[in-house]
């Protein structure tokens, strides 16, 4: 069954089983290969697996060998597991995935090893991963012949991963249902994070939000008018709360299940609304899904483009069809995008099949030839596509939020939320999300004490997207954790201490807006994942293979969030030395250590020979002072770090700007590579940490 | 599509729909249609929904109307969901049921309406049923042409049936997948309940349980040697626990995951053990699963009628095939039913696949044809066939549990059980089994407490089957209701107190012995379930139709358990008259009532014009005390009840015992029909409340 590869790209491999099926994510994408990148990361001489297809009365099946003390990652934002190896996932798209059964916002038929290869089947299908899990009988358990010798060998496997049968030889078995065929991709490293890096470019290059996009967001109650959204907005630059965004709720359309994206009532002039935000620099983010009511002027046009099953009496558009698309991001240039709005919260396209039938049955045909089953799998990117015709004809980037996500998502400017709220879990999304190109909010929403907000408060500012979702509260959640009492306007006696300890919470995701974006232009560029875990960056250590509690940002940060009331915990520092970034205390590192985190303190360090560049902490990314550059040097060494000044448009124009610090002279310089445009970075202050 | 229907038995209609697949339930039945139960409910002139059968690339697809106000249960046993209009359900077997999508212990392609008509779609897939969730484009909401003039109309229906457009004409779309066909059977009412008769009398008729499998059930610590057992068996005789059947977990095998079906050398001498509890009137269960360990002695034989994925590296038994299901048989026979064991608790058939691949792939294939997909919707029922090959060969009936079920599954004498644990949806799961052919026990272990394990008690004495599972506990949870504490031996200071509290609900238990054995004789033979909802013996009351924490026992009583640590709830009262059965205080039908439910006492009502015998309570049921009877005549009329003789024989031979009130002359009566053999009953107190 077996053709030979192809090496479609330095690196990527893509091998053609069977007959595969016209619409998959990689047949209907709509950014190219980032050609460049995945040159500038070389070539390599061999697949480092290869794929081997059946097929099947059930459709179709691949099966990929896996070596003793192999482990396996990625499939997407599965919230209940880190390592994936020893568990069996059905990819299906599932507002509601409270089991590890594989139901996920953004399942991703994608996976990485620590042998340091990727692998994506590529399907729209709900296909079902076996990882390792299978043995036929018969079959003795194995231990020889690990793949790559550098890699982790059963002897160096804990236990856990015995009783998983990682120690031993396996295979993964792919079963896709309908399929005559399937392409799968191979990703070679020789590391994880290369293959990574290689998959985030093959499918375009990693998403870069417009530098304001990086600051934080509030997303005002649902049932506000405008004038309750300009006083929002007020309030929150009176209280010194940082803010670059608020997000609309529902309620500022005429109808929102299904919707019509027009303005209600309540919201008489819209464009007079963008502007005066404009004018206090917010930007404007609104909440919609895809489903198109009746009342909706697209209506008409967009019937002949979309499914045959109703969503809430509304159309289910076809995005797979350009018409559809055309059509949907015309209307949303002209009715928002021209007068400013700055991006969307795509809701509802997470298939919420099981909530009450709240989306379009697997059985649904759609003109472009698609079921219902393979839109589910590649709604959230495709309805991005739609909308991007906006952004795209004002030559402007967006960024937003969508609860859909699947393969090839790199490239889109949109972070992943969710209904669930378990605090673990949600840090566990952004440790997972570096394997699988997506990004992902832990949003903070209410809390169930004041410790648990400040917390998640803490987690959000070092996630993707800094986000605040007040939608069923009138005032922010500092000023009553407790949905009721803040409804009825009972704020808490202890409000102003609680929004001063969120304030400075803000301030650090403010401080770090250079260092985030920074981070973004490398996955732009290389495909280097900003949120991973630590064993994209250490998997020689056994010691990360396991941690999902913690993870890094950019080259330089580690983050280990706190859960719960705990006023310390333990950490694990892998290679190399680290600062502790509040206290500037030095740690060795391939050790477990025990800090204190007091509670306005998220335990965050630095690895040693780190230039840090941080902003004075502003109220918003257009304040000239966020330009404004504290250079902490971490360690002995000399050290340097490029920032980047960006104009915003798409694609970005950017100026890099490389400070860097000589630690024989004692002193910093600013080199700047590129046009002169808007504010400029400057170093105020240089500092040196060890 | 639609060839003309065939009426396969009175009121019972089968449509072939393209060209049905050759696994299913129906083709691999083990028990015939009990005909003479089908004769007896009469003829019926026309079919009363006729199905429609699309060919689909994805499968086969089957299409039903729905009528405005008709309201659909069933589909098995749908912990989180009563009414099953207005949702989607995939009907996937899988032992980690967490979320409302069709996952399931006991999927059942069974539903019934409150039109008065049952549909069984005869298939082993994973079909998805769409029950009135889905509109086409353009097709606007309709609430013309209710099917039934004596059915619900839209005007009758409460707002949340609107919100899921239940007052709305719809359709019940079901989406096969694999398939080119498949055989519907509809079944006639007029009512739901004798619709449901219908299915279960189709199915084989309802498993009558040998009388000693409705005392109370204890299953032991699975750390216990043979030693302990007996300990147990005596301590519960010395501390007057009511008990019939103890049953032995993990620990007694010698290989358990996977299983030798050998026991292990904590049980030296098994027939020794057997015959001892059976001298102190015990009966013994035995834990087990069928994946089959290479050091069973059966192993070698087996391998060849064995799936080709092994499960905890032993094999998945091919039980559609009659090899494998005579070697299990036979073994079973020879190591334990001739040493006089009396049944088995058959675990983790349930596609525990999700946890860590504690089972076999669906893409399995196993030598009779079938894939693990099949399998797995099978596997419960099929693997009871082997055991029973057993029993039958020594002509006794078995009681026992497991841990999946599906279709036809009204003849297995096995109740339910799960890993959940969550009392409301325990409670759920007794008012639901009735639509669908199964039995379950919602099982207690241990509590967070007193008040809750008295409470969980007082539930499952009013199940099918009574089970204390002490599996992981060395003492009563009642001694000391939390794991690590009795485990340490550290009992409640308030023990006693406690024991007596539990001792009293299980006495209850025990004096409705007679009774419940009533109600399974004409679950036997005409079909009634024992257990039911509300809604099936009172459809056109539409109060009746939501509620799901209420349930009929029998003919004549009405349970309302309470959830948490309340001291009264909210009763609704259909039609009739009732009365307390604690206090005897009257109630009139047709009303919501608040009672007080001190501690001991479970809301229980008895409806007026019943006679209720009630046994003497008893440590076990062979105590010739069980067969004394007080008899309470309920209202001022003449009242009749049967309670039956039964030899425990397969299948049972059984003496008709008929209680007679005659309120003119204020006496009683008893009329035996049938031969005498072993204990009598006899009624030594007649009584007369209200």
């Amino acid at each position: 069954m077996t053709r030979p590869p192809e090496q479609v790209h330095p690196g990527v491999w893509k091998f053609t089983l069977g007959v595969p099926e016209q619409i998959t994510p990689v047949s209907s994408r709509h950014y190219p290969p980032a050609a460049d990148g995945l040159r500038k990361l070389g070539t390599l001489h061999a697949t480092p697996v290869t794929p081997e297809g059946v097929p099947s009365k059930r459709g179709f099946l691949v099966r990929l060998p896996l070596a003793p003390g192999e482990i396996v990652y990625g499939l997407g934002l599965q919230l209940q597991s880190f390592i994936q190896r020893g568990l069996n996932k059905k990819l299906r798209v599932n507002a509601d995935p409270r089991i590890d059964s594989g139901d996920s916002h953004a399942p991703v038929p994608f996976y990485v090893t620590t042998q340091g290869y990727g692998v994506l089947v590529d399907t729209a299908r709900y296909a079902t991963f076996y990882c390792g899990s299978t043995r036929h009988v018969g079959e003795p358990p194995s231990t020889a012949g690990a793949a790559n010798p550098d890699g982790p060998t059963a002897g160096d496997l804990p236990a856990v991963f015995r009783e998983r049968g990682m120690g031993e030889k396996g295979e993964i078995l792919v079963e896709i249902p309908e399929a005559g065929g399937v392409d799968v991709y191979v990703f070679g490293g020789p590391t994880m994070r290369a293959a990574v890096q290689r998959y985030n470019l093959f499918s375009g290059g990693g998403a870069l939000p417009p530098r304001w996009g990086l600051g934080m967001w509030y997303r005002c109650d649902g049932r506000f008018n405008q004038q309750e959204v300009l006083k929002m907005g007020a309030d929150l630059r009176a209280h010194r709360i940082p803010c670059d965004v608020l997000g609309l709720e529902p309620g500022w359309q005429s109808h929102a299940y299904s919707c019509t994206f027009v303005w209600s009532a309540k919201f008489p002039n819209p464009g007079e609304l963008v502007r005066q935000l404009g004018a206090s620099q917010y930007k404007v983010n609104l909440w919609e899904h895809a489903y198109t009511n009746p009342a909706s002027p697209l209506y008409d046009q967009l019937k002949s483009h979309s499914g045959d099953f109703a969503v809430w009496g509304g159309l289910a558009p076809d995005f797979l069809q350009p018409e559809a698309r055309q059509l949907f991001g015309d209307f949303h240039d002209r009715e928002h995008v021209s007068l400013g709005v700055s991006g969307y919260k795509l809701d509802e396209c997470d298939n919420s099949d099981f909530t009450g039938s709240w989306s379009f049955p697997e059985l649904s045909k759609f003109p472009s030839g698609a079921d219902g089953e393979q839109m589910h799998s590649m709604l959230g990117q495709r309805y991005a596509d739609a909308i991007q015709i906006a952004f795209n004809r004002h030559k402007t980037r967006t960024y937003g939020l969508v609860r859909s996500s699947g393969a090839l998502a790199a490239p889109y400017p949109y972070a992943l939320y969710s209904d669930l709220y378990d605090h673990a879990e949600f840090v566990k999304g952004v440790a997972k999300i570096g394997f699988c190109g997506l990004l992902w909010t832990p949003e903070v929403r209410d809390a169930e004490t004041d410790v648990e907000l400040i917390r998640r408060l803490q987690s959000v500012v070092l996630s993707p997207l800094a986000l605040i979702n007040a939608w069923y509260i009138k005032n922010p959640p500092w000023m009553q954790i407790h949905a009721d009492a803040n409804n009825a306007g009972q704020l808490d006696p202890n409000w102003q201490w609680i929004e001063s300890a969120c304030r400075t919470v803000m301030e650090l995701r403010m401080q770090l807006v250079p260092y985030l974006h920074a981070a973004f232009v490398r996955y732009h560029r290389e495909g280097l994942p900003p949120f991973r875990a630590l064993v994209m960056d250490y998997p020689q250590d056994s010691r990360t293979w396991t941690i999902d509690d913690q993870f890094l940002v950019g080259e330089s940060l580690l983050v280990a969030p706190v859960i719960g009331s705990a006023l310390e915990r333990e950490v694990y520092l892998p290679e190399g030395e680290w600062y502790h970034y509040w206290s500037g205390q030095h740690y060795a590192g391939k050790q477990s250590v025990k800090v204190a985190a007091p509670i306005e303190q998220i335990p965050l360090f630095v690895k040693s020979g780190t230039l840090l560049p941080l902003a004075q902490p502003t109220l918003h990314t257009a304040d000239p002072a966020s330009y404004r550059l504290t250079a902490r040097a971490y360690g002995a060494g000399s050290s340097a770090a490029s920032v980047y000044e960006d104009d915003g448009t798409s694609p970005a124009v950017l100026t890099e700007v490389r400070l860097s610090w000589d630690a024989a002279s004692k002193s910093g310089s600013v080199k700047r590579d590129g046009p002169v445009r808007g504010p400029q970075y400057e170093v105020v202050d240089w500092k040196t940490i060890g």
